[in-house]
């Protein structure tokens, strides 16, 4: 039984200075899946040469790279039908490790953001004794009663680890965080850049997503975004696979704005 | 022109102790690769359910699931042909950014063991004036004069900011150095597990490759694998990605041992 | 030969409120020293209970316990004469260890934001052939060539080895890298809170004193302090020891504002 | 009421080879305490210069400067009377922050292997609402029942943090992980080195004192020394301040051997 179909208007700006050329990749558009349509898109890029495009981590969505001299402006639009059809966790199992896809697996290691290695004890205490989606829902109660969002309580070094202690953080802390958890207990998980109305401040959010009973699964530990309106733009292991912007130089921010409106 | 085959007879044996089942994801093949064949091959598992296979990291080499109740005694053997054609790296060229290919990119990005984020600075001061491969050569040669192989000196923790400042260290721990001052000054670089007979004492290897001038090149900082007699097993991020056992659980080693002899 | 006195105004004005009762230790009092007499002062805790004064670290300057239900209003005024004879240290030597004062000693040590230990390979490589205060002069220098004064960079946690890889931070991370890298290469060095009219923007201070030719010296790593003119507040192995307010419980800023006026 | 006096025997054998001449602060000596009598003691330090002896940290027991050129053999033996009286925390009040002496502040604040403010939360959530003694005690038994004791399982850069994740660890990572957790509840607490004749195997042992009732109460989270039969050499912040040897150099270690018997 298809979802019904939500949309959502989707504009980024960007508006960057830098000091020298610099070879830029950036990850803003939303991808085409089996269960969101891209159903109108346009990018500006401000006269820079042609961008190059390359798929994404794991193949889902797309990265460009850009070569700016001095100036990156970016102007992107686009509509995007979503028919995901969003099931409750709580009851779907976790499938046995033995059968999961090859390409699911490196969402169960640690890297460089969700040291799974470090959190496995503390996890496994916590919600090691329950059953699939009922531990992802436990974990993201913990995460939502013992975290407070709090916009620039942390920074680009900022781990799981840093965030479980602290108590703080944003959207990307909180994804880390549930996503470090949840693979703890054997569990694959990734985290997701995407588009979302709910989110608030508006701007690019990043939440998770699980392996359960066969497929993956949305979740937003903050929950700001509700996974039948939230608009994919990519995943990875954590939020260096996701990066809308990842500068090979350096670069200065005059300007950025991103809205997500519910058609 | 291809290479003097070069011959590797491989043995290795696992033998641990369970407390309870637990299954555990074992890469211990020589991958079956263009430049290396696998002309004979046999794995005992010891009576344990057939072994599950799947594709390894990036789709080079294969992981086996295994489900071990309470023993796990494995023994693998192998020959493998090398016709690895290995060039010098000092004058390959760095390839743009703007043309790796897609499945390039992640070695560019920082993970669990290579936070290249935080040793960028220290990298481009190092080695960023220096062109491509010559840039490789001298942050081998770097860490060759800093670093002292220290087999204990390092756990499962280490990362690469733990060795630059430690000074110490095992293959892993160079092979992790190398590859995130490699990163950080914007060229591809990997680990790799392998098997080599120049290894001291005899164990599972780890070095890295780095792309230049538009393909993978081995290379080691311990300086104690030949590149062209090198069986290669997996590829990864890290050594997240190439563990040659990975127990989600718990075990004892009782004993180990892997031999390499060139034939 | 005595020095120049040098005259300062101090003002400082605080403003927290709580959202429930808790201990405050403050400490933001110019402290008594032979070389800095405090000729004017006056504390104002906005109808507090009577503050208890105890003897800050390391027996220099004092630290006050506030018991605030709610707000904490405080205005400290203060006049400060020094008397400091600042020596170049270029040619000052370091004494042997084996004849540092007992309480000396644990400014060698590695603390909460300066783990020597880890710097000490990379200390040793860059300053350990120069002498006292030579290496200390190369090691500001170091820091001066190679760290971007942004304020924000740097948070609660940040240690001297996230300062020497990000080269960027405040005047307490200048600090911190300094008196790591100094005791690294068995000089003892410590971390001084203080006023001082250079200061941009105007707000608490924090420098370095090392040890050297039997005295400390102040030395500041981010060049705004002239130690002549520069009233100590207190001293520590790192921030954690000189913070000027620490919390046992939670507050909210309001305003803060530091003066410092060279009469 | 004085306690039963406890009688130990103690001596200590080192040996260790330089490769070149060192300063070495050594700190093994029974500290000459109200109820600790040294009743017999002597050091051979074998023909080594004699030794310059310093207070120790906090003015209890001594540190000795040693000054060898290639070799560092000490044999120290000492008789012991302890008349420590010893009794239960759990009904001890914790003192009011603004009551402590200036001498026990620092143990309330952050240092090198005891990160109080990162596990502040954690600490607070598990003992936050239980009073003095009993909040220590619980916290001795939270340590109890998630640490095993691992010989060589921690580092000389193992952290609280670290134990408190890998759960696992040897005497000084109890400690510390006691002392975190302690201090992060507004207790005063540091670690002691001491002589113990429980020990397993037979070595310089860590344990921690916290501040309750006004006064200094030995505690051991493994559980191994009896506090009346424990013979201290020294106190600190954490580990970097009780080091038994701190060789400002390098050693290559021979041999060392601990003996502690009840008399």
């Amino acid at each position: 039984m298809p979802a019904n179909p939500q949309r959502l208007a989707i504009t980024v700006t960007l508006d960057y200075t830098l000091p020298c050329p610099a070879s830029v990749l950036m990850q803003i558009a939303a991808a085409r899946l089996p269960d969101q349509q891209v159903t109108m898109e346009t990018l500006d890029i401000g006269g820079l040469p042609p961008a190059i495009h390359v798929a994404a981590h794991g193949g889902i969505g797309e990265r460009s790279w850009l070569t700016p001299q001095s100036a990156l402006q970016v102007f992107y639009q686009a509509e995007v039908e979503i028919t995901r059809e969003v099931v409750p966790l709580a009851n779907l199992f976790a499938d046995a490790l033995t059968v999961l896809p090859a390409d699911a697996i490196e969402y169960l290691l640690p890297s460089r953001y969700c040291p799974v290695d470090t959190l496995h004890a503390a996890s496994m205490e916590m919600f090691g004794n329950l059953a699939g989606g009922a531990a992802v829902e436990a974990a993201c109660d913990w995460i939502g009663s013992h975290l407070c969002y709090v916009p620039g309580a942390s920074h680009g070094g900022t781990t799981a680890i840093d965030t479980f202690h602290s108590r703080e953080g944003v959207c990307r802390d909180y994804a880390h965080l549930l996503v470090t958890l949840v693979r703890a207990i054997g569990i694959p998980a990734r985290v997701v850049s995407a588009y979302a109305p709910g989110v608030n401040p508006p701007d690019f959010h990043a939440l998770a997503q699980v392996w359960l009973a066969g497929d993956w699964h949305l979740v937003d530990a903050t929950g700001m975004a509700d996974p039948a309106q939230t608009a994919i733009v990519g995943i990875g292991r954590d939020a260096a696979d996701i990066s809308f912007l990842t500068i090979f130089g350096s670069a200065e921010l005059n300007a950025q704005a991103v809205s997500v409106v519910l058609l």
